[in-house]
């Protein structure tokens, strides 16, 4: 047995049994193991963006990692944004980077590169394996470090010559750890707080956004009205007809200040305490207003989830959640318009949906059209980086076979990794894209403004338009092997959408929709 | 003046007038600051691999650099593959990366990371500017440090507060360092070992493969039977009719073994001792013969040119060098093959055209079919890390708009950065790409048997498989703006190169070409 089966037999054993890929020379013996362990799925992706983003939406879905397979530094370079979002996330995932045989380092052959930098710039867990003998123990490790509470990157650097050298062990399986939990001194100190009767602010963050922890969270608000929110972007978010509604903080800084104005009293459960997503000149980069004071309930890497049961027992012991309704808007009529179109997802959302949003600026209206339709799962831009959406709901789609994965994407983010189209198509996944062309970077429309760039004129402008070509996304889509249409009124959308829906394999449907601003 | 505007005007002033583009909110001050600076040309990209990669093809011609505008460290990440390219071909070029506000980046928010650790990846000169007062002097010294022989990227990170903020000042110039002249004595001691009798090779590096070096080059094997390669992949090399045909060292370590063989003096001019690409089980690192000594004309920095003609005169007083004759293949026929594609290339190369080549394998005999077209430039893949052909050619195309720039692109490695097509025809730049499509990582389904992944079956042939669905270019290409037509023959390639050529702006051609193997 040589390394690359140990590691391979490892991950498997490991329940890792899915790795997205983009492979090279160095890495050639990972791929001839593949037949050796064919309980290893592997996904080509035509880029490393693709395959990180992907193995991120596997992980918030399946709640166990995936693998990535990655080319040397160059290639976990082109990977990085979205292990930058799959970090934000705190997506279990583990990242095998090839790299030069062990002897061929000092070299400095063409592709030679300093991984342990790109390792760094991510902050998770890393290791380079040493010997063959080894990597399944590695592998091991990094199974044991994806998981750890609340999951993380683990980057394993796999040598060419440890993967292809004879005397692979498979390593032994190391016990996960479970998320700390949260002492009983500091819910009931939280108690006190939340019946104060002063103004309180409840921010689920972490893994509390899923329907366990939005019931404790709700029966809470209930018994004591305290206000509930979510943290911006969060990983996943369980929300529909039958479960508690929460709103989310919103991106702009004064949004955020709104949504917190009054509150004395700000209780984070696995969230940071809410700043600017941004820098703007004179305004404040922290957004908990003057006299409001800062508590935790729960940092990450504790369960957040049961600190929320064990607060609501102390609290609200007789309360009932509130649910959502099923109601859902009717289908619009007449040309898409940044409105419309979310009444056409929240008309025909299919129960149990996933959900990957990327949608930007065009969905701003999303998390209100949708509040009522059958129950889904929302994974959202976690780390700011673009270009996620088509990736995670490629690795959403491989996560939940089971599942229709709907993904609402921006036009320009949707340059950054269009290829994740031809994986959805070669894997045959249940992606229906609606892809939103607006026409331009319509968020840095607005930016320029906000940020105080009044001199801005006709050549700055010009830099944050998409047209003069339009881009065809039924063209590209087309080339790339998902049968794609476009839609310019909310019928043909409500029309195309049911459609892509009702058939098997992704779909992509071209909406053209006038920016916001 | 704000910072962003004395930034650009110190760029402008020290002859950088073009910015490859991706920006975001943070730069959104630098953007504004383009209707204050109209002399600086803002080039949009889609994705910051092509903005990276473009900015290396302008340097390689231009031979001073384009500015870069990358957004934060996550779209830094993205261009860092081509950075890696650039680097390695040592290409003069600014990367302005946009960053938080100072004060901001303790809050770590979402896009919040540590650009040090990227910048750190590249070995490059690097600063973050820390007031507006000083981001003028920055620039300058960053236009010095590219400038230096024989160039490199100089990273410059500026914050948003150090953008907007007034109190700007335009930065004085840097008088650019000349590279070192090669000391006589070192010159004379290489004239012994060329006219010792003894097998020498002459390896050509960085700078010395255009006509002057070349020239020189050639007198010396005329004059002392020393035998010229160029190394494997070099930043820019000038051939075609009228100048002296070089061969390359190959791409396999069997090549290069094979070209070396019996070579008892190896004499570097600005090339690195070559080395295998990769490592191979039981095979060697180092590619120079057993009982060859190495010997250094001249390192990167020093003036490599220069010395060959020192050297030329001292050995080669009245030798003349031998020039390319004027021929060209024929126009082939039939069902497209590796081999006759370039024939294809050969036979209707332009006068002055500069190839970005990203061929990959069905560029095997490209070095060959063009030896005799008219007089061209080649840039060629310096890093290994794949997707630099078009970024490259958007590049080349702005920094040369009197000159045709062919793109021959690998179907694999396009969808790397295929969104460079967008800018292509957004400038209306008048590039022709030759598409090969084969369907397959065809180098790597020849890596897998030569690393000796023998026992690789159909689950890893799958892997390096790109059909299923096929990958359609022309449907790409016209979804982006640029005018595609599709050849299977010899005569339609010939037909569509031709009229791609006559017609200004971008145009592709998708050739289906068989892989080699």
């Amino acid at each position: 047995m040589n390394g690359a089966q140990a590691l391979l037999r490892t991950l498997v054993d490991g329940g890792v049994d899915v790795c997205f890929a983009n492979p090279g020379t160095s890495e050639m013996h990972f791929v001839a193991a593949l037949d050796a362990v064919p309980e290893m799925r592997a996904v080509l992706s035509l880029f490393e963006g693709t395959v990180t983003g992907a193995a991120d939406g596997y992980g918030r879905m399946a709640d166990r990692p995936a693998a990535t397979l990655l080319h040397l530094g160059p290639g976990m370079a082109n990977g990085l944004a979205n292990l930058h979002n799959a970090r934000r996330a705190h997506t279990p995932m583990i990242n095998v980077i090839g790299d030069h045989a062990r002897y061929h380092k000092g070299f400095d052959a063409p592709l030679e590169s300093d991984i342990d930098a790109l390792t760094g710039w991510l902050h998770g867990w890393s290791r380079t394996s040493k010997a063959s003998e080894e990597i399944g123990a590695d592998a091991a490790a990094a199974i044991a470090a994806a998981m750890q509470p609340p999951g993380q990157l683990a980057n394993l650097v796999l040598p060419a010559d440890v993967s292809w050298s004879d005397g692979g062990v498979v390593g032994e399986q190391v016990e996960p750890v479970a998320a700390q939990p949260v002492e009983d001194d500091r819910v009931a100190e939280i108690a006190k707080i939340v019946r104060s009767g002063e103004p309180v602010v409840l921010l689920l963050g972490h893994g509390t956004t899923r329907e366990q922890g939005l019931r404790a969270a709700s029966r809470i608000a209930v018994a004591t009205g305290v206000k509930l929110f979510a943290e911006t972007f969060p990983a996943r978010i369980e929300r529909g007809a039958g479960l508690p509604t929460i709103e989310r903080l919103g991106y702009l800084a004064e949004q955020v200040q709104w949504q917190l104005s009054e509150t004395k009293h700000l209780v984070l459960v696995g969230a940071k305490s809410p700043v600017s997503f941004f820098a703007y000149p004179g305004k404040p980069s922290e957004l908990v207003p003057d006299g409001c004071q800062v508590h935790v309930l729960s940092v990450l890497g504790e369960d957040g989830t049961g600190a929320l049961e064990h607060l609501a027992d102390l609290v609200a012991a007789d309360a009932r959640p509130v649910l959502q309704e099923a109601t859902r808007p009717g289908v619009p009529s007449g040309a898409l318009t940044p409105q419309n179109w979310t009444e056409v997802i929240g008309a025909l959302l299919p129960d149990g949906a996933i959900v990957s949003d990327e949608a930007n600026t065009s969905g701003l209206m999303i998390p209100m059209t949708t509040a009522g339709a059958p129950r889904h799962d929302v994974l959202t831009l976690t780390g700011g980086a673009i270009g996620q959406g088509l990736p995670v709901a490629v690795g959403a789609a491989v996560a939940a076979p089971d599942r229709p994965v709907v993904c609402l994407q921006a036009d320009g983010s949707a340059m950054y990794t269009a290829s994740a189209l031809w994986t959805m198509a070669r894997e045959g996944l249940d992606v229906t894209t609606v892809l939103l062309n607006n026409r331009a970077y319509a968020i840095l429309r607005m930016e320029l403004s906000r940020v105080g760039a009044t001199e801005a004129g006709p050549r700055a402008q010009q830099l944050l338009d998409l047209s003069g070509p339009d881009l065809d996304f039924v063209s590209m889509s087309n080339g790339m092997g998902v049968p794609a249409s476009r839609a310019t009124t909310a019928e043909e959308l409500a029309d195309q959408f049911a459609k892509a829906l009702a058939e098997p394999g992704p779909h992509l449907i071209e909406a053209m929709v006038p920016p916001l601003l």
